[in-house]
């Protein structure tokens, strides 16, 4: 480990899917960073599957995971949101309607929609979520 | 039906997941229309989850299958492609390199890869593949 300097990973081809919900090469991060100074948050897991590597896209994929009992913070921006649901069943709030989610339902949240995610149940709640590659900095509410 | 002015759908929040992998609010297309003058493909049909319906991001969420049998066009283009496998086998080629991929596999096409998909074995091969909402005409090899 001589050098830690900051390079981007080359992008691999394929993430392969494990076991857990683990995709090989990316990395098992906190939901958010302490940095973000986002609002309150409980339970939460994010892996980057594709953006952090070089890729050459205008979008990025994450997948992030909810314990049971965990939720995303209550927030806004300007950019969108798509979410895909993965595992388990979930709720999102959407403004000021709340959507029951399981496995594939996918969502739209459209610039500056309030929303918030949460697992329902005694199991986890996984979803994929795409956003702009270039967007701003979400505001807690 | 006094109208048919070409006027792009609302986007709805929830894209609801139904039976047989089709999803609310997405009509069943073919792969490719003719107009796109693509390479040879067999057996493979198209929905667009996320990106006819005036949604405020720069990408799109399309979900496509492939019958047994089946398979896309060998084509390249300067945008990139991000599929997530969902059901069944498949196989990508990308470059000379050919991977076996099964459900929530990850992949990223970058540009100017030349890609063919193919469904593998009995079953039919489904993938969720992300694109940039603007992006170049693929060109068949």
């Amino acid at each position: 480990m001589a050098s830690r300097a900051k390079t981007r990973a080359i992008a691999p081809v394929v993430r392969r899917f494990k076991r857990g919900f683990r995709w090989g090469a990316a990395e098992l991060k906190p939901y958010k960073v302490s940095a973000h100074k986002g609002g309150e948050f409980r339970g939460a897991s994010r892996q980057v599957l594709i953006g952090d590597r070089s890729e050459q896209v205008d979008f990025h994929v994450r997948y992030f995971e909810l314990e049971p009992g965990g939720f995303t913070s209550l927030e806004r921006h300007r950019h969108s949101h798509v979410v895909i649901a993965m595992r388990g069943r979930g709720r999102v709030l959407v403004s000021e309607t709340e959507y029951s989610i399981a496995p594939f339902d996918t969502i739209y949240i459209g610039p500056e929609k309030p929303h918030q995610l949460r697992a329902i149940g005694r199991a986890k709640f996984g979803f994929i979520c795409i956003v702009d590659a270039e967007r701003d900095r979400p505001r807690p509410l």
